[in-house]
């Protein structure tokens, strides 16, 4: 066992006086924290530093890793080099990033497969259980509240991640040259997770602002993000993310080597991936979407869908490989993509190319004939040690959602599934984080290991930071229905919390337990805003005579007044 | 065959150019409408007149009613004579309201099961069709839009409302004093309808706003509304709603009763609650929520729940009984509350009092136990020839959900079931809207009529008119995404038509499309505000090189010089 400190937030709850007048405490809540020093009040935050390199001696314990001389990628020396983007670099850069060294591995895959526990392995184990036993104690302490009834023991050991890694079915995401990343897992057998998409666009934003981007998802509870820049200066947009994400970055390397030949298709190629393979791999990108699994045969699939092919990965690799007359140089490389990312812990994401874009596309036959082949490469990818993760759509009606699944588990082998919404209609343009969050919290349940977050913003333009926080919001409630309808131990001790305090009034631990705590208070006070309609037993809504809770809590007076049966309860 | 026009919406679309540079018709989409003369060009609103009375000569020709001297409710009468009133009563309050002749039925069940079809079912048989069979034409001139491949055949007939009513699966509601609503079904064989709640509290709101609200409720999509006005001046409120309303309206007649009494539960008696059913029935609403399978047995029941009675009706009636120390007087009366609903057409929902007010009281004994008498008071309702439908919860986690379709469809006769929701998880206030809209979805999918709204409010105060939009259109795509998932015909054919509006960049057309097509432009201008950004081929999204549409429209060309197989495609 090592020392590990788990990033964790407590909520503290205020004490609740019963019938007779006796005070009794609430225990905290602790729930899982995805904002990492931000939210910690001894902590300075300095975007320009970076955060603390919470795994760095974990990694050279190990004892398999080099420092390099510099940097492996032509294109990332020739950035370095630039002094006119002097202004815009992230200041400390690392240009002596670190590799596998020659004959080792040094992925969380190969160490499962070795029998081995790592640091980052007992950290997840304890940050899944939230707590779990610690809470157990307390309720010891105050046998009051009748909230610690049922709080399960402890299920998820250092032993249980090992194994689900090791049989392909979880990802611990830590590229070596991340080390500033708060270990998390993605696997269906533990919480659900939430990616949430930052990333500047040709016609819109700035670095500053898509590092706000990114902080302002990880304080509200983005498990992974993705920088999807496809504007100007990727390299160093992402540096600066990067060095301040607490959680694992996940990029589409395709769109930063498209923009180094201004987004002309034809002039892509393996090499000029491949040294951007590299050059993010040596930044500390975490996992790459990969959209190898479109070959030269599904194209014609795609000529009769009502949307074609929406996504961008798969249509400039459809392109590519039209104005080539070649097969795909993902897929005909895809060994050596491997090798590249085997050596710095680098994940891949096996893009869904062929997504359907409308409900009239879904489940069709180009979808499913490239899931086949992504069934094909995540051998491939094991074989080299290399974590997987394959993305699912899409738009897909409820009635076809659980196909997906199936087919997904099946195909793949039970590599973690980590789907975009799916989107359960097409014809609600503004509100489509709802549309994807009915399909996301049904296939959550069914067994996907992440959703990506979809903004209300999407089909429509690029999301500014409220939609980020809507969304990041959206999914996470989509995810924790997802966790309690699979029954995940302990997933409904915060709701139950939530209702006690719901059931007693207290407003104040109701804004804490929120998911947004911001926004329940703001809607509570914009119509009762004095600080004394926190303590009322009632809100706008209903009002005093008509509060049904209120009246409920009336009628378990009365019940015990006539002694009722059944009546040893809490009021 | 009656000479009926029905309410619908006809959305003009752009025409489409493909490749060749032939330009062809997409032709418009006929969507169902609530909205009413409101948004009929012709029409000139005015509040303070109500809507033209559309079903009034058909209720009149069947020759069952007659017109009542004077109101049969003590209460109403009092307040029509209350000169302090004049000032905000609805000026052309009819004071001879129709009630069934003696020894008559006027229930549109009643008609059914002789094998009568009225108007009314003629009506929403047109309306559930939402013109396929025109649309079959249109395509017939306009061959070129793909649109019109699949198109399914007309398939609600007059004889199937019919049918479906007579076996109490649907309910047709239409009170014979609320001639001014647009007839509409609400049956699991028909299109998934939504109720938006309005009404004031006593902490907040006046009758304009209420007003407003509704109007603006049923411009965005609700099917029915009720007002639960539990404030001031609930009668006055209630008419100039009933007056102005296109949809039919629900209320529940114990709240009304309870501020006759000024909030005393105490004083709550048989004889009130009756006079108030009397008063309301001739008002013109259309159904009642009636908590009468709450019974004394229950109560012991709820006392360990961890949120107690949070139906406010439940919760009144349970205390109604303890402090009386008798059975519920709504049970208790129950036939004879049929035979007055009987007269007048007037709807029973029976009230879920026990609904689950959080994750941890779903599906369990109350919850369950209230259920079995529901059935019972199903058969009863039957018996005197009313239409029910059965209410349902409330706070259900995402695996727990499919039980309450299955046990309601069992016990309650395949009566159409209308829920709350459910909410799948209890930390998401402010969210609630979506919370709800999740097992609101997968409920409707699995066999729920109607779904009632809840807005971002929930638990924390009373929704304002932003709030009742985004209840409402939260609900639309909820009901929607569940008409796909059952399959049911021509429901895809909006969606198909804004994807294919999507992939051409017809952007106007894709606002047109859209639920809420204010709110997807406004989405889109925020970032590209020109008006040449409304042809252009991407979005501020992916900007041009990046715009996965684009690329795909790209390939189409490709693959089509290259003469790939399958290449017979709309461009």
């Amino acid at each position: 066992m090592h020392d590990i400190q788990v990033a964790m937030r407590e909520i503290t709850l205020s004490a609740s006086t019963d019938r007779d007048g006796n005070v009794y405490v609430n225990p905290p809540v602790t729930v899982y924290d995805t904002s990492g020093s931000y939210t910690d009040d001894s902590y300075e935050v300095d975007l320009t530093k970076g955060l603390p390199k919470l795994r760095q001696q974990w990694i050279l314990d190990r004892g398999d890793v080099e420092e390099l001389p510099g940097l492996s990628s032509e294109y990332g020396r020739m950035r370095h080099a630039d002094k006119s983007l002097d202004y815009l670099r992230f200041e400390h850069v690392n240009t002596h990033p670190l590799k596998a060294k020659a004959g080792r591995c040094v992925t969380q895959y190969y160490y499962a497969k070795q029998g081995i526990i790592t640091p980052e392995m007992e950290y997840v184990a304890i940050r899944e259980n939230q707590r779990i036993d610690e809470l157990k104690e307390k309720y010891k302490q105050h046998p009051g509240c009748p909230l610690g009834a049922n709080i399960p023991a402890t299920h998820i050991t250092p032993e249980f991640v090992r194994d689900e890694i090791a049989r392909g079915r979880a990802f611990l995401s830590a590229n070596i040259n991340h080390p500033e990343t708060e270990p998390m897992i993605i696997g269906r057998n533990f919480l659900v997770k939430i990616n949430a998409n930052i990333g500047n666009s040709p016609t819109t934003s700035s670095i500053d602002e898509e590092v706000e981007k990114a902080v302002w998802a990880f304080r509200w509870g983005a498990d992974t993000i993705m920088d999807l820049s496809t504007g100007k200066d990727i390299h160093e947009t992402r540096e600066w993310i990067i060095r301040n994400s607490p959680v694992p970055v996940g990029t589409v390397p395709l769109y930063q080597a498209l923009e180094k030949i201004d987004g002309d298709v034809k002039n892509l190629s393996w090499e000029i991936y491949k040294d951007t393979l590299i050059e993010q791999c040596e930044q500390g990108v975490d996992y790459f979407t990969i959209h190898a699994g479109l070959l030269w045969k599904h194209i014609p699939m795609t000529l009769h869908r009502t949307t074609g092919i929406v996504s961008r990965g798969g249509a400039i690799m459809a392109k590519w490989m039209l104005q080539h007359q070649q097969e795909s140089f993902l897929y005909m490389h895809f060994d050596e993509i491997c090798e590249i990312l085997a050596s710095y812990d680098v994940g891949v994401s096996l893009g869904d190319g062929l997504r359907p874009g409308s409900i009239a596309d879904a489940n069709d036959r180009a979808q499913f004939g490239e899931l086949e082949v992504l069934g094909e490469l995540t051998h491939i990818a094991r074989k080299h040690h290399v974590q997987v993760i394959i993305e699912g759509p899409g738009h897909v009606p409820m009635h076809l959602i659980q196909e997906n699944m199936e087919k997904q588990l099946k195909v793949c082998d039970e590599a973690p599934f980590y789907t975009l919404g799916p989107l359960v209609c097409d014809i609600a343009p503004g509100y489509d984080h709802i549309t994807s969050a009915i399909g996301g919290a049904m296939i959550g349940w069914m067994g996907t290991s992440m959703l990506c977050y979809v903004t209300q913003k999407e089909h429509l333009g690029l999301p500014d930071k409220m939609d980020v926080k809507e969304g990041v919001i959206t999914f996470k409630l989509a995810a924790h229905a997802a966790d309690l309808a699979k029954g995940f131990p302990g997933a409904q001790y915060r709701d139950n919390a939530m209702s006690k305090a719901r059931f007693e009034f207290r407003w104040k631990d109701q804004f804490s337990l929120a998911l947004d705590s911001e926004k329940a208070m703001q809607f509570h006070d914009s119509t009762l805003p004095d600080e004394g309609y926190k303590s009322t037993h009632y809100c706008s809504m209903c009002g005093e005579h008509f509060c049904s809770m209120k009246a409920s809590m009336e009628v378990r007076e009365l019940a015990l007044e006539q002694k009722m049966e059944d009546v040893e309860i809490y009021l």
